[in-house]
């Protein structure tokens, strides 16, 4: 007889499923689609010459300690020169501050596992990150969105969202996935205050921190609430879980992130790791240790600076060549992002079906509303597609647009 | 003001502790101790020279697409690979069958957050696999302990735990972890026969089953149960989850497993792995494919296999020379442990602490036992030890066993 799996899987399992951006890249996977859907970063930016050196040496003096079992919380040395790369940035951390996960989607299934009850309330800027959506909506939770602006999360609006009493708040300061935007520093400062005032925890998630090509660095939401409490014993004792990853400044094929948080949180974490896969890949982590020690990342990530810088510059510059007016767009000071906001009346996912005619592809951004909206949304990624394509492919783009758009005037005039 | 996380975790981070033997092992982690404790393969074995070729080759010839993210279900390659070598063993499965995962332990949260609701039960041998229970504690299941003897599982006593309606049934035919004992082909069969008939899935892991060093291979439960179903389209639907490993084959540090299973199930055991971590390292599949294609792993698993026998066969005479016959012990035709059993009237965690100032470590049974009991029982590991420290460190416990079974014979002299 058949086994009635249908009728066997847990309560959670209804809440689970695939990811919307992962099937539209099935679709845009065809190499005659200029797609600017993906997240990836660009294949040319990664070190390989590098990363052969590192595997080469580790394999010739530590070969039996990185193809052995390690330890649930990570590499020491990886988790010490990260401490020590956050204390560049004004956190005073040890390695007890920090767990290495096996992606940052990892940690933040991790988050989700150690905090959310079904029914608990999450807090989340609009839009937000898919991947952290669906991450914790196996757990059950609810969203509470508050509306973003050029500058971020509107903070102003915040308290309102507190007073419900969520477990925590879900925060992308830099180049935000998938809008672009940068919380501004009295934003940051302000967040800080406010979440410490009720007791709420903040979740940093800062994939793109080191990316980027314009303005200046601002600091983290984690080093600005260690600076608001005062910390002077070397170790981080706050209201922050940031998380950080290599998969920008490395390569993602690693899987290696990492988190920061209070020592009492990390041990947690690295017992909920400890059950879900034992520890991240030894081998990873000490060839990415090898990698990076000597300063070698400060010099890559210039590198990568400068490849993205150029493809956002040459995607805005067409943009603003060839879009129509009334379709608007950020600007993004860094990151992988940019996020085009249609007229009220158009909907992104049906120029999506147009786009793809077109063999141009990005991504429709309802998915990024918890809450609803954001019908009239699209995430473009500037980062894997080189700068001749993307011109082409936003050339496209923008002739589709201004028909929709001319279109969309003429049912006006039509019905009016 | 501090953030009251203490008051901010789940309900299930309560059912979270860390791993009895992790704890242990920290106490064992000396250099002077000889630490039958864990169950670490022997680095002595690890094709590092291998395993280097295979880094520069795939680094020089799919770089960008070893250090680029990758599909969920995993590197197709390595997955046509398994079924070719899962077809050998005459269950006829193909790469829709077939899920990698971040190691068996990470194949075991999956299943157990695909399937379980607080409350669902669960068949377990007694002693079971403390690695399963540490993976599913966290969803709040309830054990069912079938006992098991030197044939496994005692199948004959399984249908009156079936009639209680449990999710799954989980088994370790090959060598199991901890007690040693293989499954026999008939209990193999009444197993698939009985799951068949009450509609409940068995989980079947076998980290071990190519770590055979005496007696002939057993046909796996998964193929059994396909056989049982005359399955004739060449892709497995049955009843049986099945996982093994490249931890114990090639390296565990790699953080490489698979799973597989219908293809109704791998679809959902894929969702649940793009929500936890997107996917396994794509570098260490496509190494792992590289050093493994064109029959490397047939070759190197001889050499596993003739080092592992060396240290079990050492073991199992200095035991048979030095531990007192009130003491009984498994002898295992393959895999990595075996496991002891003191007189009734014997603490084996006491047992632990003088052998620990001997200078020699095993594990406690009782942590193995979900519903009590087993308090006399150790589990030994064989595979780490070399042959000389073997002797020493066996000799050292049946020293100080001849001693404890006296005391324990003397002690009953004086109340009686």
């Amino acid at each position: 007889m058949q086994t009635p799996w249908e009728y066997r899987y847990a309560h959670r399992a209804s809440k689970m499923g695939s990811s919307v951006i992962r099937e539209l890249l099935k679709l845009t996977d065809q190499p005659d689609i200029i797609s600017f859907a993906g997240g990836l970063p660009a294949p040319e930016v990664f070190p390989v010459k590098k990363f052969q050196e590192a595997c080469n040496y580790v394999l010739e003096n530590l070969g039996a300690k990185a193809l052995q079992y390690g330890a649930t919380e990570g590499y020491t040395p990886l988790r010490e020169m990260i401490a020590r790369h956050t204390g560049r940035y004004s956190v005073q951390v040890t390695a007890d501050n920090i767990m290495i996960t096996s992606g940052s989607q990892q940690a933040l299934d991790f988050i989700g596992r150690l905090f959310l009850n079904r029914g608990d309330y999450i807090v989340v800027e609009s839009p937000t990150y898919l991947g952290a959506l669906q991450a914790w909506n196996a757990y059950g939770p609810q969203y509470i969105s508050v509306p973003s602006d050029e500058n971020g999360m509107v903070v102003d609006e915040l308290e309102d969202a507190l007073r419900i009493g969520p477990k925590f708040i879900y925060v992308l300061p830099n180049f935000q996935n998938p809008s672009g935007t940068t919380l501004s520093l009295e934003r940051r400062k302000k967040l800080v205050e406010i979440a410490d005032r009720y007791g709420v925890p903040i979740i940093e998630d800062d994939p793109y921190g080191q990316l980027r090509y314009d303005g200046d660095h601002l600091p983290s939401v984690v080093s600005l609430d260690s600076e608001y409490r005062n910390e002077s014993n070397g170790q981080y004792s706050g209201n922050v879980i940031y998380m950080s990853t290599f998969s920008k400044l490395l390569a993602p094929g690693l899987r290696l992130a990492w988190v920061i948080a209070p020592p009492e949180v990390i041990r947690r974490l690295v017992m909920t790791k400890q059950a879900a896969d034992l520890h991240t890949s030894t081998f990873n982590q000490i060839v990415a240790h090898e990698v990076a020690k000597g300063g070698f990342l400060d010099e890559h990530v210039k590198v990568i600076r400068a490849t993205y810088k150029e493809r956002r510059d040459v995607m805005l510059e067409t943009m603003d060549e060839i879009w129509p007016s009334e379709v608007r767009w950020t600007r993004p000071e860094g990151g992988m992002f940019l996020w085009g906001i249609l007229p009220e009346k158009m909907d992104a996912a049906e120029l999506f079906k147009s786009a793809i005619e077109k063999k141009v592809a990005f991504v429709p951004g309802a998915a990024f509303h918890p809450t609803g909206g954001g019908h009239n949304t699209m995430r473009i990624n500037f980062s894997y597609t080189d700068p001749d394509a993307t011109r082409e492919g936003i050339t496209r783009l923008g002739l589709l647009l201004r028909e929709e758009v001319f279109k969309d005037a003429k049912k006006k005039y039509l019905y009016d």
